[in-house]
């Protein structure tokens, strides 16, 4: 079994959550294997090694999922790790990009100085639906001078075809 | 300047966020520096090593910003990572324990069979205040059968003597 097969067999498809209809997939049994940690965590820096040609300055993390893995990314890679989160968290001075949920809009923040202009960016989340956050995500990297050289996401949910809104290319590991 | 001083210095004091009188101590410019990253990790891998006779089992990290660091103290310990979040967060069954905020109550979670009996648990979380969500995951540790050997803190607020409240041994590594 490949690193990918055996991190996708970790993944728990939990039914109706958290809604009637939704098939949640649940990447906390990853997190209980500390084997399936580093599977995760060496795969995403391989591929950046191996992909990205420029240094990468600054990994952005996206509340609160993107916070398990992004920090341990930028350590490997010697980046900065900076998140993004939703209004109301992130004290100081901060940027906001808006994003259309199913019901009405919220707002991502990031605080003003944590991407330096002219730094390379890589935005990480563990899954992509329809792309709404990572795109407020990717507004919020330009709003601070930064370049988005790519998205990670752990897992794309190919049907709801969220890559289709994001203007910078898209590496997911597994796809349901 | 020792690690605890150089992690202390960058630290960031803000004033009235997120209400007026309370000075909110911001520990993410730590993580815009990878350096820093890995003092902290390597820090808390140290004191636990020195200090800790058994095995740990599983780290238990409290939303969100316990999933900065977390993953990567268990990846290190070869133990499992656990989230507790906010009620609604999590899928599956779940345990659940109330905690006091301000203004009413809000709820923790944790996945019914993450921590399996007898386990070794270390509760890590960046912030100790009056220490309500630290209190209500030691709850949840106890309901999944486990055995709660310490908490960890970043930064602990020693005014509001948050520890009185704590059953287990608390290590804090910063304190204002």
């Amino acid at each position: 079994m490949s690193d990918l097969e055996y991190l996708r067999s970790l993944i728990k498809a939990i039914p109706d959550f958290p809604q009637e209809g939704i098939m949640f997939r649940d990447i906390f049994p990853i997190f209980q294997d500390p084997r399936a940690i580093e599977m995760l965590v060496s795969h995403i820096v391989n591929h950046i090694n191996e992909t990205i040609k420029e240094k990468v300055d600054v990994i952005v993390g996206l509340d609160a999922r993107g916070f398990l893995f992004g920090p341990m990314v930028a350590l490997r890679l010697n980046a900065a790790f900076v998140p993004s989160r939703k209004k109301g968290k992130l004290p100081g001075e901060t940027l906001s990009a808006d994003f259309k949920k199913e019901y009405g809009v919220d707002t991502f923040e990031m605080q003003v100085g944590a991407i330096k202009s002219g730094q390379n960016v890589i935005i990480m989340d563990d899954l992509i639906a329809t792309g709404g956050t990572a795109v407020a995500a990717g507004q919020l990297v330009e709003k601070s001078g930064g370049k988005l050289l790519e998205y990670i996401f752990l897992i794309e949910l190919a049907d709801l075809n969220g890559r289709k809104n994001l203007t910078a290319p898209i590496y997911s590991m597994i796809t349901f």
